[in-house]
């Protein structure tokens, strides 16, 4: 099987690949390394990826950056339109143009995260986008043609994470990386659509 | 207690008017009537209404629109961007710069809809932002200045809107205008924060 992972070269990134690569023949873009460059933020490079990938099985989204984490008074409207353009509407292009490369019954694996529903200090854009890319991925599953199916990996606070995160996440349990990589597995390899695998 | 309502001409904010005015000292705002004028696709006019409205016990956002209902085939990025401005975004200006006139132990309702639970024909853009809007309400809760609450109503299928959606919604049971209403009455008068009203 032939899989795309966007975002390969980060944290999450690396989780898939050592996952998959043992089985499955791997393109990897980034925004600085790997088979392709691609600029999450900029849905014209979102594009032209496509355009140079050829046909692919599956694409996953390990693209998760962007996120205003600060306090909803220091907030600015600006602030979540930043926070939407990345995770969100970069995701949301990927979808949007994958499909012109994706063969019959292929996937697409999005990336969300805890924090829409652990909420954390500093999160509301967090929570925002989150719940945003989830709610699309549920309807898209409705509405996807050929047999393509779409799915969405939710990971908790990854081990490699802790140190980053750890005060934004008192308390939380860590998710090890094989956890994360089989949730992606699951969703390539799997039959389910419309499903939020939060793990 | 004196209550904003924010889209208070259109069919949510008929019902919310309808429930409060016996009891509510009520100031309106709307697009082109009201006491006020307010574009919610415009956060400059948002801000520019919290200069001319003086202090608020409550804010009520009816404010529903523009958000595009098409095939996912048909969608583009900016047809998603574009269904974040009003409903989104303006609703979070709304939270943003309400805080300013807000009394202390004040609150905000914000509104969604059904469309992020019941899915429905073309509407992944309709899940998308109503799911990043309650996203946001819970987390913005725990973030909320002086005591202030805020909330959000997500209705079902109004009565009045039967006709209009019939071809989206077919079978969904409908809302009496009073119930929705009272799920607004809820949220202003009653103690909880971080809530989606589900009717």
């Amino acid at each position: 099987m032939k899989v795309l992972i966007i975002g390969a070269s980060g944290t999450v990134g690396r989780c898939i690949v050592d996952e998959l690569q043992q089985d499955t023949d791997i393109i990897s873009a980034s925004l600085n390394s790997g088979d392709f460059k691609v600029d999450m933020a900029d849905t014209q490079s979102i594009q032209a990826l496509f355009k140079q990938t050829g046909p692919v099985d599956a694409i996953i989204s390990a693209a998760a950056r962007g996120v205003v984490l600060k306090p909803l008074s220091e907030m600015t409207v600006e602030d979540y339109q930043l926070s939407l353009q990345q995770k969100l509407l970069g995701q949301v292009s990927i979808v949007l143009h994958g499909l012109e490369v994706l063969k019959d019954k292929g996937s697409i694996t999005l990336v969300t995260g805890i924090m829409n529903h652990d909420f954390v200090k500093d999160g509301t854009a967090a929570a925002m986008v989150n719940n945003a890319v989830e709610g699309f991925v549920q309807a898209a599953a409705l509405d996807m043609p050929r047999g393509i199916r779409i799915n969405v990996v939710s990971p908790g606070l990854l081990e490699p994470s802790v140190e980053l995160y750890k005060n934004y996440c008192p308390g939380f349990e860590p998710v090890t990386t094989e956890k994360v990589g089989r949730a992606f597995r699951k969703s390539v390899y799997g039959i389910q659509t419309g499903r939020i695998y939060s793990i």
